[in-house]
C-alpha cells in the first residue's frame, strides 16, 4: 500500500478526491500525514475528519532549506513514499527537490508550460484574460523550477462562451483530480518512469 | 457567398480541408486565389487543380511593405473578405496587419499562447521533447505580434504513449481542419466578435 504524504495551504480539495478514491477503495494507497505552513488551511480540517495526522509547521524566521528539513523529517517518520503538493504555496529548496527526486508530484492549473509560474496569481482569470478557448491541467514531477518538472500527465478542459473564473475552476479541478488519482494507482505500480524531460508510461 | 484568398508558402494541406467542405457545399463559400512567396509551394499547384487563381510573388529585393501592398492589390482585385494563412513563411507588414484587422486568420499547431513564435522551428519536435501530454491547434486573428493575436478557436490533442513528430503532426492538423471550417462559417455568418483580445462567438 502506497504511503502518501500531502503538502498543502488552501483549501485541499483536491487532496478530498484523493481521500475519496482512497475511501472508495479505488486506490490501495493511505496519506499517512498532510503537513501545512498555513495554521487554518483547511486542508488541516480536512484531514482531521478523516482521521490524518495534521501538522502545522510555522515557517517564519527559517531559512528555506531549514523549514524544509523539518518536514522531511515528518514525511520519514511517517514513511511516505509520495509526496503530493496541493494547492502547497511553497517553492521548495534544491536539497529537498534532490531528496526527493521524482517523488513530488505538483498539480498546476494550465496546460502547462502555457501560464507557468503563478504562484501568487489568478492563473484562471489570466487564462480568460488570454481569451484562449482551450485550458486544462498538468500533473508534474517537481524540479528546480518553477512548474518546469517532467509531465506526468495534462488534461485538457474547453473554455465555453461565457466561462468565469469559477466555472473554469470547477472544470478544472475535475481534471485534476482525475489525473491525480490516475498518476498515483501508476506511481504505485512502478509504471512511471522519468526519462530526462518524459515521463514514460509502461504498460 | 464569402471570398476567399489564402496565403501559403508550403503544401497547403489545411486549404485542401478548406476546398473539400467548399466542394461538399459545407461552406458557402469561394477560395478566389492563392498567393505563395514560394514559386514551388504545392499549394499553388493545389490551387490550379481545382482551377483556383494560383499567383507567385517574388519576395527577393523587396521591403516587407513593398511585398505585402502587391499581395494586397491581388487580394483586392479579387474581392477577397477573409485571408487565410496557411503555412505562410512570412511576418506581416503593419501596414497589412491594419489594413486587414480581424480578417487575417492564422492557424498555429500549438495550443496558444504555449510554444508561440515557432515560423522557422518544427513546433511538434519542441513539444514532444518537453514531455508535453495534450498539443493541439490554435486559430487567431493576426495582430502585430507573433502568434499573439486574438484566438478564435483551439482545439486540444491527446500525445500518448510513442507519439511522433509525424503521427502528431497528423492528428493536429486533422483537428486544424476542424477548426479553420467551423471559423469560416462562423465567419461567413458575422458570429465572430472581437472585443479586446477575446473573440466572442454570437448566438
Amino acid at each position: 500500500m502506497l504511503n502518501i504524504g500531502v503538502l498543502a495551504s488552501t483549501r485541499g480539495t483536491d487532496m478530498q478526491a484523493v481521500i475519496d478514491a482512497i475511501e472508495r477503495g479505488e486506490l490501495d494507497a493511505k496519506i499517512s500525514v498532510v503537513i501545512s505552513n498555513k495554521k487554518d488551511a483547511y486542508a488541516l480540517e480536512r484531514a482531521r475528519k478523516h482521521n490524518i495526522k495534521a501538522v502545522f509547521l510555522e515557517a517564519k524566521g527559517k531559512e528555506r532549506e531549514e523549514f524544509d528539513r523539518e518536514v522531511a523529517k515528518i514525511l520519514d517518520e511517517n514513511g511516505v513514499e509520495l509526496i503530493l503538493l496541493i494547492g502547497y504555496m511553497r517553492y521548495l529548496s534544491k536539497w529537498f527537490v534532490d531528496k526527493y527526486r521524482n517523488k513530488i508530484m505538483n498539480i498546476h492549473p494550465s496546460l502547462l508550460p502555457a501560464f507557468a509560474g503563478g504562484m501568487d496569481k489568478n492563473v484562471h482569470a489570466e487564462i480568460l484574460k488570454y481569451g484562449c478557448k482551450v485550458s486544462g491541467c498538468t500533473l508534474h514531477f517537481v524540479d528546480e523550477g518553477a512548474d518546469t518538472g517532467p509531465i506526468i500527465a495534462q488534461k485538457a478542459v474547453p473554455i465555453e462562451e461565457g466561462e468565469t473564473v469559477d466555472s473554469l475552476k470547477e472544470k478544472v479541478q475535475k481534471a485534476e483530480q482525475e489525473i491525480i488519482i490516475k498518476a498515483i494507482k501508476l506511481f504505485a505500480e512502478n509504471k512511471l518512469k522519468v526519462e530526462g524531460r518524459r515521463v514514460k508510461i509502461l504498460q
